[in-house]
């Protein structure tokens, strides 16, 4: 665990603890509050449940956040929030919520679309006065703690990461009881989500030792804790083990950023309709096999720690664990047939990200990787 | 490796890599640079050699700075700054010159002496405009991803930490480099003041994972690597990995702060004249051992992680790793007798870090630690 070069830079202020979702008053500057989160969260009561807790503060709701959000969802939470003149942006919720949040919160004082500073538009984002608060609702993203947004362009349905320093929240607010009524499927994928996260920054061809060390941290405890959440969803220290163990991770790949895993996901998600966190976990024991190319020795530490014999060993106990809860394990299970493997393996590759993975990354070895698990 | 309620904020930008303190000028905001080290690091030419790769700034000295640095030897760095009108204040050394940074590149806007605003001091650290840059060139103190500084009233012979926002440094700049000519004995020493911050910050009564996490990183890569590097100055991995475990235990107390180690080492330094590390590691065995009236589990759990079979045998294994470096494991060898040790007992109950240890500390159990390893 020594290291070349690298850097680690994550300036975010996190406050972790079971209750503090209800605490909001205490931490946000100025009086006018934009929350965005999902219909979902809007409908059940949550967002109105924090909002209540902030009888000083006016608060304006914006709860039409999709799942992977389009940038036309951003232009209209957006407009809500320069309409309500907002000096403090909060996304609860999942990935979706939080990462809209980041880029409405800059889009408050700087001009125009989304698209004007998204993938070839011509602007650049000139500061942020508006506080950013990132709260998650599940166990998870890890977005509270990167400085990335993913947005989907609804014309042509291409999902792509932005990149922005302006997009660390000012302070993650980690509230385990948040996630006591995620259904159990949910507790499943986006703790896989979370796993994959790890150990992508783990492989990674710019990991790094800081990281190394979460990363490490992060995948003992989603094994140690993902079955008891799943089956048990109120299982106070499994919750809160869970939501620990993605914003470790998420600290982790925010410095290094993730691999195949995650390009592949982005087809899996777009055209085959898979969940995040299924699409990216779905090819997660195939990429720990794989990842023994490029690193080998490390990859064994890594399971030794982890209680298994042998990477071999780890990726069938992953598999396994995947298999107790339902999730698919086989590309064929979310609709994708042999013939769809050469174009998933082709739109995997123009994420940049994938030459990242510890092994060779090629139209052949990536469409050999997907039939492995068909 | 759950938590309660915790915050994690550590947003200096961390640059880590050989050769890194030559490429300075590429960070630097402004052209006036005063550069602040002790005589030593002047006199041999480091501090020069860093400066000659900043040909296009204007680089001033301040080399006056000593081991426990002293309020006046701020106020005359402070001075020495204002009349520089640096634009960028650099620390390069061990503890001292970077904790002087701190305070000084505030005290370029702030008026005044650091009388007034350290302890009982009547003014605000109002911003911060000047840059402020750590490179360490012991591993070490963590100075560099801490927000303390800690100063010595020459008066009063009292040594007291100063926190502020102010001193988390821009850039903290980690050069293993710069360690290749420690003489052995400040390996030991220094490399062990960051086994204590590191243990500390583990068995911290305000212990959290993130922290424990990068505690547990730390401590392994110090066991690896400190007789090697003691023992083979230029050994780049060893150097290498010591200088990352500094940093690492250095982010990990500076969020949970120190306990009973460094609370009892302010007398044994400002009394007894040890060297920080010296006064800080003699004492750590016997809180090894002490430790489990309060973190038994969590004590027995890393003991194992670091490869002994109990708390007992960590505490045995340190001890005699300290012995193989020639380092003072009993009190009288550093000079205190018997009688010293109420008077100790009562200075380090004074700080109240010591009641963040995991056992009763009062002035009863106190002296019988002492008196353990007299």
């Amino acid at each position: 665990m020594t290291a070349g070069t690298f850097q680690f830079h994550m300036p975010t202020e996190v406050h972790y603890g079971n209750g503090l979702s209800g605490k909001l008053s205490e931490i946000i500057r100025g009086d006018r509050v934009l929350l965005i989160c999902d219909p979902f969260l809007y409908k059940n009561g949550t967002a109105q449940k924090i909002a209540d807790t902030m009888k000083d503060k006016k608060v304006t709701f914006f709860s039409g956040i999709e799942p992977n959000p389009s940038c036309e969802s951003v232009d209209a939470a957006a407009g809500a929030a320069r309409e309500a003149q907002a000096q403090c942006v909060i996304g609860l919720g999942g990935g979706s919520s939080l990462d809209v949040a980041k880029i409405v919160s800059c889009l408050v004082s700087n001009p125009g679309s989304i698209y004007d500073y998204y993938s070839g538009g011509s602007r650049k984002l000139e500061g942020r006065t508006t506080q950013l608060i990132a709260i998650p609702t599940t166990a998870g993203t890890g977005s509270e703690v990167t400085n990335v947004g993913v947005f989907t362009n609804r014309t042509t349905h291409v999902k792509m990461p932005m990149l922005s320093k302006l997009f660390w929240p000012d302070i993650s607010v980690i509230d385990p009881e948040l996630t006591y009524t995620l259904p159990p499927a949910v507790t499943a994928s986006t703790g896989m989500d979370a796993f994959c996260h790890a150990i992508e920054a783990y492989w990674n061809k710019e990991s790094q030792p800081i990281c190394d060390m979460l990363s490490m941290g992060a995948l003992k405890l989603i094994l140690e804790n993902i079955k008891t959440a799943y089956d048990k969803p109120e299982d106070k220290e499994a919750r809160g083990a869970m939501i620990l163990a993605s914003l470790t991770a998420g600290i982790s790949f925010s410095q290094t950023r993730t691999t195949g895993i995650h390009a592949v996901s982005f087809p899996l998600t777009t055209e085959f309709g898979a969940s995040h966190g299924t699409a990216c976990s779905i090819t997660l024991p195939a990429f720990i096999r794989k990842s023994r190319e490029g690193a080998a020795e490390k990859m064994e530490v890594l399971s030794r720690y982890l209680g298994f014999k042998d990477t071999l060993a780890l990726a069938d106990g992953v598999e396994a664990l995947m298999r107790s809860m339902k999730m698919p394990v086989r590309l064929h299970e979310i609709g994708v047939k042999e013939e769809d493997i050469p174009h998933i393996a082709k739109v995997g590759l123009t994420a940049a990200i994938i030459q990242l993975t510890p092994a060779v990354m090629n139209e052949e070895t990536v469409s050999e990787l997907l039939r492995s698990i068909l």
